[in-house]
């Protein structure tokens, strides 16, 4: 991909002020995704430090993490793996708890879906206090899966997600940066 | 894609019996997508009877529509719009209600993801009764957007979702049926 004709991916994102509540924007990636050429771009670019490793599937997070994971995986050719909200996928699963600011989630996995050693990727579109995408890395450690990467389209590097997984050893690759809450 | 390379693809999804509830047989295409030839044809015949029609945008219903959605729009290079369940959807949206077995459910789009006139495909894993996706083609109607298809990789065709959807002089494409509940 030439420099010279990327799409500054951050141009097509839109930001919502006061969502889901005051003194929050929300950055809103369905604008990026309905345009062509910057959702073809991005999807590139997610997969580019990938392209010469061997990846066996991609794991994306419901759902937008779905848009951009199947998309992924077509380009690599390799199959997607889903990391659902509890009780949405039919198969024996792993779940794994996390916490949000108020309450627990918990997601889900099937069993079955990743063979032990098995080079995966995990990707969604955004990643903020990390909360998800650490609980995605601990389900695919618990079914033996080679964590290769995490991969975002959006970083809120204030929110200190990123860090929360390079602690963890993980490597993060995300495409565009926001500062602020 | 000649027809000596093709996966049997009604072979790589799994069946589970007695979910959600006994009696059902649950066709669970978590198995094909997972398979990375199988996925990567999957999405090639969603889009083939289409790539030589103007589309404009990809529409995937959630959230498995998202999988086969964003590979389908990066495939052919265009946008790729999310019909998602009520309030998941940052922007103004309209929304549309459609019946359940017992009571209601409402999907969404944002108002302002297709201009009037736009040509769409409609994509999502599975049609069954065809409630949701009659839904999705009400809500793109309202918007003014030019329906060109549906296109689904299962079809229940026993339950006559797709009948329904012919019956409103909606093209369906589908990949795999399955007779039965």
């Amino acid at each position: 991909m030439s420099d010279a004709a990327l799409i500054d991916l951050k141009e097509t994102i839109r930001s919502i002020p006061d969502y889901p509540k005051t003194g929050i924007i929300f950055r809103d990636i369905s604008t990026l995704i309905a345009n062509g050429p910057a959702f073809r771009q991005a999807v590139r670019q997610l997969a580019e430090p990938f392209l010469d490793q061997k990846i066996d599937k991609i794991v994306g997070i419901e759902a937008r993490g779905f848009i951009f994971g199947g998309a992924v995986a077509d380009l690599l050719g390799v199959g997607f793996v889903p990391i659902r909200k509890q009780g949405k996928l039919p198969g024996a699963v792993v779940g794994q708890d996390y916490e949000l600011e108020y309450g627990v989630d918990r997601i889900e996995l099937h069993k079955d879906a990743i063979a032990p050693g098995e080079r995966v990727l995990l990707l969604d579109d955004l990643i903020a206090t990390g909360g998800t995408a650490s609980a995605g890395v601990d389900l695919l450690a618990h079914v033996g899966a080679q964590l290769v990467a995490t991969a975002f389209v959006i970083d809120l590097p204030d929110l200190k997600g990123a860090d929360l997984l390079r602690g963890k050893g993980v490597m993060v690759h995300s495409l565009v940066a926001f500062e602020g809450l």
